[in-house]
């Protein structure tokens, strides 16, 4: 390597590390010259080879500069990152990436074997057989009308009344709240969102260039002194919250507080979009936005991959009539059609009807492995932040001298994927906390690893009087 | 109805309609009130009215003004429409929104009857048989590798070669173009397309709120010295086109053209992203932007929407390792995942021996229907603008005297949905164009239809010396 390449190595691993980023300065010739101990005209040489490439551009009088990135956007680019884990991508990753022989009590989903194969099986077999125009071709834009007509009715038990022609399927629930913020948002637009939240809205509103405030999530609800103050302060445009069951908290927000909150939605012109993705799991009904507003200022997103299937997949939008034809537009544009496969497959097993057994099983499955979890975990000095009523989430604080990072390292190595807290916070706030899904935990039996893990995790003065853990 | 309500009326259908858009002045109060024969004072209510529901905003000394939207971001406002037949999204919406009995010679897709049914049968049935883990789960961010290594190796026959892990599959080719627009495009860049080109094309780029520049399409492809003066001109940043077969021309570029223009992309530093979804219709290799250049400014595009199935949706992208990388993350933000199942059963109907054999029907079949339309349509005076070899659609010019909306009129009443030629251009020099996909046309016979709107669609003069078509 000569001393050149010397050079344009150094700053190309100050460009990859991003301690330098499109626009800044570079360092003086004479700079960079005596601090890598070259002669001046070796810099001089490595920049001109640099400048020819366009790698770094001169501005007359002013030095050289990292060029204007002609590399695409990179979501790692738009803000920056302080700390790695913080990113809320690196944990859908860990997840997905995982094989699938790692045990994940992180995840969002349930254990395949909890999962209505016979039904699935037996609707996709139907469905292949009976019909060639569905097996073929492009779905109608707003998607088959009888499971929109299905939607709609079943709808009505949360107390939203809309027509089939305000449901508009999609490809999925996450693909849904995706198509509103581009409906919705402009860059620097603000959102709020609960703290803690999804980590993946978090992710989403990156990608949107959104600002992003959480408002601290309380056993009621988001709060109400928290949320006003943050409308006066940012007129934001929008919020996004699961609504029902609350992820990651498994909290269900009170009547009270929803109420509220559709006062101060209407009075500040926002837009609620209420994620109910878990909606199935409910076994009481707490009030949604879409109902007490009328859809006025709020928009529903549903799905069926937490309780039939996340690979055949189908999500749908429910909104106000002409939002929904505008939607339309911007459906066809960016993905002109969804799977009308999985659609017709999704119908079928919802109105064969088993799939309300099914949910019962599931539901008692669920609330099973909510009470030992609960329990075992306790016995762990790791304490749950509310016993959520349903779902599969349970949020819990880890104590303090146990060092999170270490444990998820323990953990991993091991082969269980944890989910910390910190992937769901705008705060930092829950650093100390774990999202576990129960039914992850005791299908798989996570405990004992988490067990050990802890032991490992703990500052050498700790283990000593440590009598509770054993 | 009181006079004020009449003039809130009036107000909101000039708003409807788009007469007056917001941050418009409204009539004064005094031009209002003559041009609607009301006195002054009713003006006076009916804005004050208007006024206090936020509608309209008064600014000191300069009169009444429509409010910004509050109402989310609508695609038809992004930028004004002159013509409603212009609107490129109008088309995709006629094709998708027709029913299944009308006939479609403007589509882009192939008879249902020409798809092998019973190969996705047994594929859909294998799949749900063999694998629990498929018919439940979320896919791997990059998606099923055998598929993907599938993928990898048959782009060899392209002369593109690339690792299974450079293969991204995502749920459909408009998906793929969509996340790459995404990727590489900020607001207010310039994108150079075809002229004419895909339609859809036009509609992603104003979501994206593009600049979008067409290049003159000739027998060759772009035609190069207007490719270079649009480089020279807008510096932009991303070309789109389909590379193999051309829509809706049916043209191939010619290797010479491929080659000057990967030298001008590369000079310029710009990116092609070449959609090749028509991939398998071809019947000898055109040349790829991504084999020439080796992916280092080209990204490729595949589907098997147009040769197996539209509605069991699935996609891919191919792309340099680093850009993969940063796409897995902003899929994961917007969408989390894709329809693996669908994923699955394309890799069984693509592996079962007899896909070759029904691409050769197909291609055969298509030859045939592209040999008779080109006949049908010369005995009535439609020119095609190429006999192209290969592929489904046929680009046609209509003399001058015909009428082109009275004959989509005329031929809508008789159940069968065309594709104006305007659709596909940024240039308004295609008004006289047709799209037809010739599958359709001899598949439903359309020709009949056809013939007796151009009749009803000329002018009365031309009658009497009409003697060609009969």
């Amino acid at each position: 390597m000569t001393k050149i390449e010397h050079v344009i190595r150094y700053i190309d691993s100050e460009l990859k590390s991003r301690r330098l980023t499109p626009g800044m300065r570079l360092p003086s010739v004479r700079q960079l010259a005596k601090q890598l101990d070259f002669s001046v005209s070796t810099i001089v040489c490595a920049y001109e080879r640099m400048l020819s490439t366009g790698q770094i551009e001169s501005r007359a009088g002013s030095g050289f500069f990292v060029s204007a990135p002609l590399e695409p956007l990179k979501l790692s680019n738009m803000e920056p990152i302080q700390v790695k884990h913080l990113d809320p991508l690196r944990l859908s990753r860990e997840l997905l990436e995982a094989s699938p022989s790692l045990i994940k009590p992180g995840c969002g989903w349930l254990p395949d074997s909890w999962m209505p194969h016979e039904a699935l099986r037996k609707a996709i077999r139907d469905v292949s057989k009976e019909s060639t125009f569905e097996l073929m071709n492009y779905s109608s834009p707003l998607g088959f009308n009888l499971l929109r007509e299905l939607l709609a009715r079943r709808l009505q038990s949360k107390s939203i009344f809309v027509s089939p022609d305000q449901v508009l399927l999609t490809d999925s629930g996450s693909y849904s709240t995706d198509l509103l913020c581009r409906f919705l948002l402009k860059p620097g637009d603000t959102v709020l969102v609960d703290d803690p939240c999804y980590f993946n809205f978090k992710a989403l509103l990156k990608v949107h260039q959104a600002k992003v405030i959480g408002i601290p999530y309380t056993t009621d609800g988001p709060n109400i002194e928290a949320f006003q103050q943050a409308i006066t302060q940012h007129q934001p445009r929008l919020y996004i919250t699961n609504s029902g069951i609350h992820n990651p908290t498994g909290a269900m927000p009170s009547s009270a507080t929803v109420h509220q909150l559709v006062s101060l939605i209407t009075q500040a012109n926002m837009i609620v979009i209420e994620d109910d993705i878990f909606s199935d799991f409910e076994n009481k009904h707490s009030p949604r936005f879409s109902a007490l507003d009328g859809l006025t200022n709020s928009i529903y997103i549903g799905s069926f991959s937490k309780t039939l299937s996340a690979s055949l997949r189908c999500g749908y939008i429910v909104a106000k009539p002409e939002w929904i034809n505008d939607l339309i537009d911007l459906k066809i544009a960016t993905s002109f059609s969804h799977n009308n496969f999985s659609a017709h497959v999704l119908y079928k097993v919802l109105t064969d009807g088993k799939y309300r057994k099914h949910l019962e099983q599931l539901n008692t499955r669920l609330a099973n492995a909510m009470d030992i979890s609960i329990n075992t975990l306790e016995q762990m000095q790791i304490r749950p932040w509310i016993k959520p009523q349903a779902g599969m989430f349970l949020w819990c604080e880890l104590p303090a001298y146990i060092d999170l990072h270490r444990l998820q390292q323990y953990c991993t190595e091991q082969g269980v994927v944890l989910a910390l807290g910190e992937a769901f916070s705008t705060s930092g706030l829950f650093k100390q906390f774990l999202r576990f899904n129960v039914a992850q935990c005791v299908h798989y039996d996570v405990f004992n690893v988490l067990q050990a893990g802890l032991l490992a995790s703990k500052p050498a003065s700790t283990y000593m009087n440590d009598h509770l853990i054993d």
